[in-house]
């Protein structure tokens, strides 16, 4: 699908809606829909006009046009008001706007330029729905983004980055490192190096804390690659292994298989939750996992689906999404395992697993 | 000045403002007023009564308590609304939300739960303003975060890093790790790496371009310490400069210097952008410049106070700003030189430089 492809569903989306036009103020919803980068814009689509329009400042004059050369360019430091001023210069009557995203005050201020004769209607979400489902060039690059975090894991354990002694900064920094010598252009947020006692604690900020044997190392982390999230989790154990690390581990990976299991279209996301939470529950550690199975990934870290136990609605065919139990024994040390996957189709049900480093427990 | 200090000044405003409490939502503020660092919090402060609410999820139960010890905590993923339904059960008639940061569907939902009996009032930059007075605590950790930049582009520079033949990528890359082995927790902002031509771009990110003798090489970069965020630019040029750019760049560094002698209490905003840019546009490149001055550096790498042509209000004793004017030729390159600063007070006007490295243009 292209850009302007993706414009058209949205165009379809208003008329269903009896919109005229939308206001998109959200930058990541104006960068899927128009290529555009900058820190400072806005895109009017409107329902009858296939191109949009998209103001942003003198800053970025140059980059808005090469980044998105079928948008009519409009240079203007208040973005949204222009753009809402101009709909109602050329007597649109129903504007669309991000209400989830739009301030109380700036509301105020489209309210002005709308003057009395356009109304400005809430859309909340709808470019959002619409970014739920990838298309083939936006799981080619999160395929991209999990494959430069498959190799930089890989890179790191295969080099004996993993070992006591080390701190988890260290260890953060190196795996960081090696994400951009596979291609990333970044990491896609902060990494999650937690060892021992602090393997507990779900999101956990490197600190200097040594590495020693016999801790669980759980490391969370993911690369940005143009603009796209991977998101994984793998957690190992150093020297050797306890009992109940043996245990803990065996019992998060079942989780985490029946979580991947469950992932087909039209399948109700709560279900999928439970499909991982039961197991965890039946061995009694249903306090211990204090968080939803797992969530969207896309041009955001955390977009939409999120999959938890209160979420409404079902997994659509083609959505990113993680699955993501993990188990939390406060002040003794934590498990999560973490994979991103393309949900698949009515005819291909299966998911397609990006992240692919080894998820059976390696003791390093 | 400590933390509670600080939320003694806001509700010293309160009491001014006929409000009986307010709703922190930002979370930049939360973390200026609580110490807390979380990802989904909001807090109540309330006029009669010391002890903060800070509302956050599950995930953060144990942070939270450390971070922000004498803030009473609630465990409730829904932070705003349950923190202003709470205000209304205490009787409380006016309390004051940030419309500027509050959108217009929570603002929805915060109504709801505020009843009939307690009124939303608009406070907008509130909290903003009073960041913009750096204390004690505060100008430490921005003088690390300069001191962390500072050694970095200094080790860069001194083993060679900007030469002809690296790309961009590989100098910003290299800075970047320096700046974590001078203790930064990391980069403040996306590091800006542009050589020859690219210069001309004011934000240009780093690509695989390749450095070239006679290029300016402009470099714009900050380190991230605690929470604070440094701002630095420096241009070079390798090899050997031409005459048109030693021009330039005695041309910016007077202006960037006549920027940084106007830095004082009580003087206007839009004064000081003048006694920099004026010195540009008389040697005829007011066009050539057409970003602002400078802006307030903190918790956020752009903050209040903005100082351009349409600045409203003064400098205040204590803020830290950026000085940073350039001029940029397309297609053959541009010059920018930026520190940051903290403003002085009466009894000491001038003002301290925090940004140390030299400025004086150097040839590598």
């Amino acid at each position: 699908m292209t850009i302007s492809q993706r414009r058209d569903r949205l165009r379809e989306r208003l008329v269903a809606d009896d919109l005229d036009a939308m206001l998109v103020s959200d930058l990541v919803n104006v960068r899927y829909l128009s290529g555009f980068t900058g820190s400072n814009a806005a895109l009017l689509i409107r329902a009858e006009d296939p191109t949009p329009v998209l103001a942003t400042d003198g800053r970025y004059r140059t980059q808005a046009a090469q980044q998105a050369p079928d948008s009519e360019l409009v240079i203007e430091r208040a973005c949204g008001p222009h753009l809402v001023a101009r709909a109602a210069a050329d007597g649109l009557s129903r504007v669309g706007f991000e209400s989830h995203v739009v301030t109380v005050d700036m509301f105020s201020v489209l309210g002005k330029a709308a003057g009395d004769r356009t109304e400005l209607v809430r859309a909340s979400g709808t470019v959002e729905a619409l970014r739920e489902v990838k298309d083939a060039g936006e799981i080619a690059l999160l395929r991209l983004a999990c494959e430069a975090a498959d190799a930089a894991l890989h890179d790191l354990v295969e080099r004996g980055g993993l070992r006591p002694g080390r701190t988890e900064k260290e260890v953060g920094r190196e795996l960081e490192a090696l994400m951009l010598d596979h291609g990333a252009d970044g990491r896609s947020f902060e990494t999650i190096v937690a060892a021992g006692p602090n393997s507990a604690i779900p999101h956990h900020r490197p600190t200097d804390a040594v590495l020693a044997a016999g801790d669980f190392v759980k490391i969370d982390f993911g690369a940005l690659v143009c603009g796209y999230h991977s998101d994984m989790t793998r957690t190992f154990v150093l020297s050797q292994a306890a009992q109940w690390q043996l245990d803990l581990y065996e019992l998060v990976a079942a989780a985490q298989r029946a979580g991947r299991e469950a992932l087909a279209p039209g399948v109700t996301l709560s279900d999928v939750d439970a499909a991982s939470r039961q197991i965890i529950a039946d061995a009694g550690y249903a306090e211990n996992f204090g968080h939803g199975l797992g969530h969207g990934v896309g041009l955001q870290i955390h977009e939409a689906p999120g999959i938890s136990a209160s979420s409404a609605g079902t997994l659509l065919a083609g959505s990113a999404v993680t699955v993501e139990p993990g188990v939390y024994l406060p002040d003794r040390g934590g498990v999560r395992i973490e994979d991103t996957l393309v949900v698949g189709s009515d005819s291909h049900p299966n998911p397609d697993l990006l992240t692919r480093f080894p998820k059976e427990l390696a003791i390093l």
